[in-house]
Order: structure tokens, then sequence, then C-alpha cells
């Protein structure tokens, strides 16, 4: 694709919706706008708010670019929630509290550009193999750490979605059969143990039964106010409860990694989220698990790398899904 | 690829060594030869056994053909341990107590066919998926249950051998982090509860501590005589101590196969090995396992089938890869 090209990335989150400019040869976004997701006012006002953004941020870059007309070539979004690609479908998305949106077709009515739609944990994933942590791999698996545990899978350079769209829910894997409930109903998920809420919650639950930490002081003492934020902003600040806490959940999450380096032997895992930015003290420990857990030479045959774009990956993410759609990857349809 | 031309399909067990002569367009093996593997004698006394099996089973179908001589186009072998494929070598079988084999040239040296040499599972997996119970799925998991769990994972119709040829150690995928101790070294391993003698062991300890079981009188009192066959035995007989030990496995295999169905999205997962012999006394307590723990959209997209091909399909499945090889399919290279 040519490097004049231009492609529209845009990121639909529970909190914030991203949009910005992705040359379609690959390239750091620009124009970037992000403001917060309007899901209260229904999915057609998220759409306008999309095709408002997708212009200022055309025109932004245009001006930027010396004034010029640019050519862009598609509008590329993820979206939380299950999805039906072939449809453009969003068909169950409870943080927005959507349910059978036709979301391409929305999109595609208002502007003059091909859409394509997916999940967002396969954006992020595809954003940092495309330009990211990842560039240069041929297999890759994305795990996301935030509200929820998500995953993406590419192999030979495409995205894996399964036969239902429904690959890399890598949240509910089961580490521990007899273990914690999880929200969906399952005991012993990965995510009980290792997304960002149940990180808070443990933080939490040790505090209520007493003990010191830089945590109380980070909160005025008001516990219910501790989010996995602050965990990590007190593990960065050297605070041993709480890095006695995110090291339990690096455990869970090396686990379940070694899981899926044992049964994919994949040259990657980028780990996303906010989690990475406690750096080494959540990147030691998981490694040393992942290395007690699976096979020594998959181990060795495998890079386990922090995210490289924490605020962009969904945008170029989403932007490259459709550029890989217009060069016929079967996989992006 | 003609339904005239012959591949001689290789199953190299620990126990048995198998060999057959399979239609390069599919179809059942012919002049099948069975012996058992003189691991004893070395890797080259294996060799020469191929060999020989291989043109007692080519000579014995071409009289059955009518006497002319057959269009053999080539040889696929299937064999325990990490494989270097691309070299043809066997890195290490710990059954087989094979090192650093060039087992594809050794072969190629005696022979005027092409050789492939592949992993047991993957070739089990690829047979079931070829001619079996996976005919016609595009995306398929294959769990192999015996001395050890293996797997092999099918994406559209190509075998997924990962990084390092390493992918499919389903076996090795923790479901209990701080269960079981494995022969591996890990914690909490699918093929701690699940494999064949997991599950002997667990049904002579029960037994030792007393009660009274079908199985105490098959092996007649002697409780170490007790393998995973007698067990399926005494299940299938009714016995509800065996069905007891059976089901506690199953639900450790739902465990760990909810867990490849909610990463891979599969059309369909297959079950392969002496334990589908208990039939729906396995089944029934497996699928409940994995819709109690898997995501209900990705159960139903998923079929879990028992293997349809229980004797040969490592010999069907190595033969499948040489025709995959000869057709240019890059994962058999």
């Amino acid at each position: 694709m040519s490097a004049e090209q231009w492609i529209v990335g845009v990121d639909i989150g529970g909190t914030n919706l991203v949009v910005g400019l992705v040359p379609a040869a690959g390239g750091e976004p620009r124009g970037l706008r992000i403001r917060a997701t309007a899901a209260e006012r229904g999915p057609e006002a998220v759409v306008t708010d999309i095709v408002r953004m997708a212009r200022e941020s055309v025109r932004e870059t245009g001006e930027e670019m010396g004034g010029a007309p640019l050519d862009v070539v598609g509008l590329g979004a993820g979206c939380p929630g299950p999805i039906d690609r072939a449809a453009g479908v969003v068909i169950e998305s409870p943080n927005l509290q959507w349910r059978e949106f036709p979301l391409r077709d929305r999109i595609e009515a208002l502007v003059d550009w091909p859409v394509t739609v997916d999940n967002d944990a396969n954006c992020a994933t595809y954003g940092e193999w495309w330009q990211g942590a990842g560039r240069g791999v041929s297999s890759l698996v994305g795990v996301t750490i935030g509200t929820g545990i998500g995953g993406g899978y590419i192999l030979d350079g495409r995205l894996v979605h399964g036969a239902s769209d429904g690959a890399g829910e890598v949240g509910h894997t089961t580490v521990n059969v007899s273990g914690r409930r999880c929200a969906c109903g399952n005991d012993g998920c990965l995510e009980a143990y290792a997304s960002g809420p149940a990180i808070a919650n443990r933080a939490r639950e040790g505090l209520a039964a007493g003990g010191d930490s830089l945590l109380t002081r980070l909160v005025d003492g008001e516990l219910s106010r501790i989010t996995a934020a602050t965990v990590y902003e007190a593990v960065v600040s050297g605070d041993p409860y709480a890095t006695e806490v995110l090291t339990e959940a690096a455990k869970f999450l090396g686990a379940g990694i070694a899981n899926l380096v044992n049964i994919l032997n994949p040259e990657a895992v980028v780990i996303m989220g906010g989690v990475t930015r406690a750096g080494e003290h959540l990147f030691v420990p998981l490694k040393a698990e992942v290395r007690r857990r699976a096979f020594r030479a998959l181990v060795e045959a495998c890079r386990i790398l922090p995210a490289r774009l924490p605020e962009t990956a969904g945008v170029v993410g989403a932007a490259g899904i459709l550029a890989a759609h217009l060069s016929g990857d079967p996989s992006t349809t």
C-alpha cells in the first residue's frame, strides 16, 4: 500500500473513545482524538462521535501535511464484546450496553470508506504485532489485562478468530479447578486472580484485616478507593505489601501464559494494560512462573514482552486490520 | 492426487510399530503390519524394520490389487518426542531412548521415496481430521490420552506446529496451580490427573485403602496389575468405584478441553486413546464440565467427538502429512 494512503483507526472502549489516522503502510497515528465514550446516549450517538472525530482527525492531519486532501482508504474499528465480523455486528457488549448493533453498516452509512469491525483485544494484539512490541514475529499471543483479561492470537501474520469469532478468551481459562469464583460463573479462571479488579480486591481484603501499607495513605485511609492503578503506583514506590499482592497475581498470570506457551509454542507473548506500569515487579515473577511451568524448549523459543503502544495499540491495530482486509487477508473479511 | 497413488504410513509407538499403505487421495490403510517396536536394539534396527514392513505392505497390497506394480509416492512417519521437522531429526524420545536421531535421512537412504517425519500426536490428529472423526472441519484440536496426554491443532486444514515444532503440549497445561506433581516437574498439569497411568494410580490408591470393586477381581487381588485399561473394562461392566475414578479424570479433562475451547474456538475436539472405550461414561461428565467452564457460544460452535480411527489414525495421518507435503502445504515441510 502506498505511503500516502491513510486509515482511520477507532478504539471504542468502555471508558474512552479514541480515534486517529494511521499511515496505511504503518506508522504512528496522527490527529489523535480522545473523549469519553457516550455509551449512556446509545450506540447511534457513539457512531456520530466516531464520524465527527474521524473527520477532525483527517482535517487536522491534512493541515499538518501541507493542506492537500488526504487519501483515506478506510476505517477500522475495535469494540469490546463478541462480534460477528462478517456482518459487522456487535453481538453483545455489556460494558457499552449494546446488543445486536450493526456498527459497520451504521458507520458506512455516514462515510465513503469501507469499514471493518473486530474485537478490542484482537485489535490491540494486531497493533502490537504490526507496529509495536511484536514486529517481525510470525506467531504472537497478546494478553490484555484490564477490567477483564482478553487475548488475541496471530499466526503467520494473521489473526486467528476461531469458528465463531470467539477465540482468545484467555481470561476465562481455568488455572485452579476449585478456586475463586469468576464473574463468568466458572471457578478458578485466570481473570479471577489477575484482572485489575481482582488485584484491587485482593489488596483491599488484606488491608481490611489490618496491616500497614503505602496503599492506605495513597487513598487517605478509604480502602474502597483502592484500584489496580493504586496498587501499581505503590509497587513502583517500593511498598512491600502491594508488591506481595502483585507478585501473587503475576504467578497466576505466569501459569496462564505457560499454558498458552505449551499449547501454541508462539514466538512472542505481549502483555498489555496498566499492569505493565509495574515493570520488572510484574515481569520477573511472571517469567519465573512461565519457566517453572512450560517446557524449556518452548520457553526459550518465546519472548515475553511488555506492550510498546500502551495508549494507541487499539487504534493502530484496528487500522492495520482494515489494511490487511484491503490487501485480501481472508482472516479480516 | 491421483487415486492410483499410494503412501506408506508409519506409526512408531513406544510399544508397537505399525506400517500400512494409504491411498494418496485418502482411504483406509491396506497391507497393515504391526510388530513390537524393537527400541532396545537401537534406532537403526527400527529403521530396518520400518523399511522391511513397508516393502511387505507394498507387495501384499500390490498382489491384492491385481499384481501390477503400485505407484508409491512417499513415506510419512510419526514418532513420539520433540522433532526437528525441517531436519527430519528426532531430538529426544524418552520412550524410545533416542536422541538426535536423523530418522528421515536414515529411511531415505534405504528407499526411493521422499520421507516426512512429524510428532505422533500431530499425526494422529491429522489422521482424524483427514479421514476420521474430524473430516470436513476447518479447525480441530486432537487430544491423545495414553501414557501421556498429547495434542495437535489444525487450523484451516493445516497443522499448527509452533515456533519450534513444540505446539500441542496439552497434557502439560496447568489446571490446578497447587495440585498434583507431574512427571514434568510442574504442579497441577492435566496429565497428572487424566493420563492412563494417573487413572490407574488413582484406582489403586483408593483400593489400597480398602473398599470393594470389580477391579480387584479383574486383577485377582493384585492391585499393582491395575492399568487404565482395567479401569475402562470395569466401568463398561458397571462398577461404581471404577466409574467414580473415571468421572474424576473426565472432569479434569473437561477443564483442560474447556481451556482449549476458550482459547482457540475450534469447530471440533477429537478425543483419542484407550479411554474412549469407556464411551458415554467418559463423554457425559467430560462434556458437562466443558459446558460448565467454557463460554456457551464457543461450546455451541464446537463438537467434542470420539476418535473414529483408534488403531490407524497415526498411520493414516503420517501418510496424509506426506500427501500435504507433496501438495506444497508449507506447514509440512
